[in-house]
């Protein structure tokens, strides 16, 4: 084997360094070191990791001196580590990687040239494969936006997405699902919609994300209220047995290159239609769904900033499923305002929690719209009629069957649990009396995230108020609430120089 | 000061990691610090880091455990340390960095919007502080590439880079300069033209390059001859007193923003023509001259592949450059084979000096491409009427003059020293006798590569045929130096698994 470069190239003896690097591979090696120097290798130059059953390709960083690595060590991000799934010490070879041929493809499509399905799938494979660096992944995403994907190349991209992750398939014939475009702070419909899709009878398997940038996902929300991490086989078991789960969308991998995607993305604070489109729908997909409802919040501040734009949007989301014999509703909903009252994980979850049970004080927002997105998922599934949808979710939430049909799922999912309460609440009250006129979004979310949240699961923001309200010098406008005392002092830091978070006009 | 971070904000030490990132300012930090906890900090996010005098941008990477770092240490690149300017142990705050302006104008370029000298400026200035990631990067070079830059663009953006370096002013009413647009293996004329030019009393502050993929830069070739690492003062000095210099362009920023797009692009493999022109433009502006010649070589495998292609860059290169006062020409010359016969520092460097020295086996190619640039730069200098300029090179080259220019400028940046030569040295030859009918350049580059080259100076490949010649068995093809056996083994190794690297038929 001439060519098999493990028989010929010197190797070096792995390290782990317990470096997290975000779907990252990062390899540190010597500046002098005998692989460095023979391979001419750069810093941050891309190589080819071998133990000779796998291969990872990594981005490089250089060390001198001895301090970090022997001689003959190449130390290995997590993610490096896991990819090649080897021992401390075992010798690794470093190497040139080779071409990427679907670059040429990404070429073509910077200089005007569309794509085929063909393109698309190589892209994707060694997207997925970890071969795109930062400069690569960007310059495919500023080609579809510069020159948008049409709806023949936003199919060709989903199917690409959906073939390279995993699958899962059910016996029902309708299988629902809903997905929100954009979030808006504390719209966590996702675990009443669930709740009473279930409790009617259809099967609602439902995935969803961690927070990233925001101060909750749904699926650090639910995980206060029972186990999310849920396996293939247990997600499974769980849907069998109640009709619905709300499980975390991380521990099955149904669009594995979405998740690269979209940290690209956010970084470069692009959002095109056609990546948005193959985002939602290769998961929808991938998830075995039949049928799904999507919330398109529009408003100034949101996503989507126009009812045209939201109605392009829903024309092309629905043509492209209708490819995949996917039926798509789209629903446009208000964006201007947060929804419910709490801001963070465990504070959301008592917002879901209180419309769950009917409580008095339950917010009335974030009811209204779960039976909205609920009723439409009834509407599709065949369980209501065209126009009734609404009016049967806010029955199944009064009569309790609702709640009954969460407390199972939540069983299913391995055990009802009580949110965590926070040590420390902190009132930041109004300076004056008079009208509430302004609440940025942005900045509450930062002040949730300051708090704590979402890693401090009880930490976050309650709000008080709502805009319009008419209020009294010295009252509540929000609550702060912390784990730690430091971490609340670390937020009331940033509130007390922050400017308005909720403004107050006479 | 409510509003400065450094107030406000807990701090961490610096520790100093000795960890080449290549301009990337890197920091790494515990994941269980507590400023990664109160700020939210995720591995891979961008942060600001701080001594309260100055503050950089860089990549935080987190670790697990104390094994590299304590929990209140903040590890730094080399770069993040040099740009810090701080010493071990010095506390530094970090925090999210502020949202960069300029993207606006690289999404609004993305979306197909033409842009004014101000957001070129913008983008320029944030791109040379440090704030643009490769994703940032790879976005705008995309958009630029998509939608190519046009003239007025081209010269709005070759302005903003030169007023983000360095400028070199000289009394001299006539400053000639040139450049060659992707490099020959071999294709070593600087040394030469300059000391044609600067022998016939042009004033010619040649800057260069070390090389990054290749296995020689006219700075590590010049470096074997004579010290090339000169500041500002001490290559005025030279130039002031020889007429012209061959110096490293590293020490002197000419043009930082083209070091940090170069490597995109290469990553990217995508070379537009704006950016090329605004990079060559930009450092022959920034280093004062009045005249440049632009060396383009046209074949099948060099950058510019055709005759319209070379017009157009010609053309659009020439338009530029006379807004900004500077008269380009524009030469195509041959690109369909290497030059001279040394690939290596120090074998290029022992070219240069036959050439200079007019030994009896002096590369002729070498010599006739040296003088043909050296002619057009007397000609638009006023030193020979327009036709006559390449006789008048080759009469300074023979007449010994250039030698003699050559030897003064040598002295006059430290000396002029001997080229080192290899210890190993190891002939390929000739399989089978025949016709030589293809030399594969980029196989010659990677073995001169694995030879050592060029960190090695020494090391190298010696080619003894060229394309059409006729040869006998076991004749050598080329010559393997190299500075330890390991190298040479190693370069051996290649050699015997990459197939024809020099391909002879019967």
């Amino acid at each position: 084997m001439p060519n098999d470069p493990a028989v010929t190239q010197p190797t070096l003896r792995a390290r782990r360094l317990h470096l997290h690097s975000q779907h990252q591979a990062v390899v540190v090696m010597r500046t002098d070191c005998h692989v460095c120097r023979s391979e001419g290798l750069a810093a941050r130059s891309q190589v080819l990791l071998s133990n000779g059953e796998r291969h990872v390709q990594a981005t490089l960083f250089q060390v001198e001196g001895d301090s970090l690595l022997a001689l003959d060590e190449a130390g290995l991000s997590e993610t490096a580590w896991d990819l090649l799934g080897i021992t401390e010490g075992e010798a690794i070879t470093v190497s040139h990687p080779p071409a990427i041929s679907s670059l040429a493809s990404v070429r073509r499509r910077i200089y005007g040239n569309r794509l085929d399905a063909q393109a698309f799938s190589a892209i994707v494979g060694d997207v997925v494969a970890g071969r795109y660096t930062d400069v690569h992944l960007a310059a495919f995403l500023t080609a579809s936006a510069a020159l948008p994907l049409n709806e023949g190349e936003t199919a060709d991209l989903t199917d690409a997405m959906v073939k390279v992750g995993d699958h899962l398939r059910w016996d029902a014939p309708i299988v629902v699902d809903k997905h929100c475009v954009g979030g808006l702070p504390g719209n966590r419909t996702t675990p009443i919609v669930v709740a009473i899709v279930a409790a009617n009878g259809l099967v609602m398997p439902k995935t969803s994300s961690r927070a990233i940038t925001s101060p909750a996902g749904t699926a650090d929300t639910m995980e206060t209220l029972a186990p999310v991490d849920l396996d293939m086989a247990k997600l499974r078991r769980v849907v069998e047995a109640e009709g619905g789960c709300v499980a975390w969308g991380g521990a099955v991998h149904l669009s594995p290159a979405d998740d690269i995607f979209v940290r690209v993305e956010r970084e470069l604070d692009v959002d095109t239609e056609g990546q948005l489109i193959a985002s939602v729908l290769s998961k929808k997909i991938a998830a075995g769904s039949t049928h799904v409802v999507i919330d398109i919040p529009v408003g100034p501040t949101a996503k989507v900033r126009s009812g045209e734009a939201a109605d392009h949007l829903a024309d092309r989301m629905s043509a492209v499923a209708a490819r995949f014999g996917l039926s798509a509703t789209c629903l446009q909903t208000d964006g201007a305002q947060p929804v419910g009252r709490g801001i963070g994980p465990a504070l959301e979850a008592f917002d879901v929690l209180a419309v769950l049970q009917n409580a008095p004080d339950a917010p009335d927002d974030l009811r209204q719209r779960a039976a909205l997105l609920a009723g439409a998922a009834l509407e599709i599934g065949g369980k209501a009629e065209q126009g009734r949808g609404t009016v049967m979710a806010l029955e199944t939430l009064s009569s309790g069957k609702a709640w009954t049909k969460f407390e199972a799922i939540c069983r299913a999912q391995g055990g009802l649990r009580a949110p965590p309460k926070a040590s420390s609440v902190h009132a930041l009250v109004a300076p004056s009396a008079g009208r509430v006129v302004h609440i940025d979004n942005r900045k509450v979310a930062r002040l949730a995230k300051l708090a704590g949240a979402p890693e401090a699961k009880a930490a976050g923001v309650h709000m008080e108020v709502r805009l319009g309200a008419t209020i009294d010098r010295g009252q509540p406008l929000l609550h702060v609430h912390a784990e730690t005392a430091s971490e609340l002092s670390y937020a009331l830091d940033y509130a007390s120089r922050a400017g308005d978070i909720v403004k107050v006009e006479p």
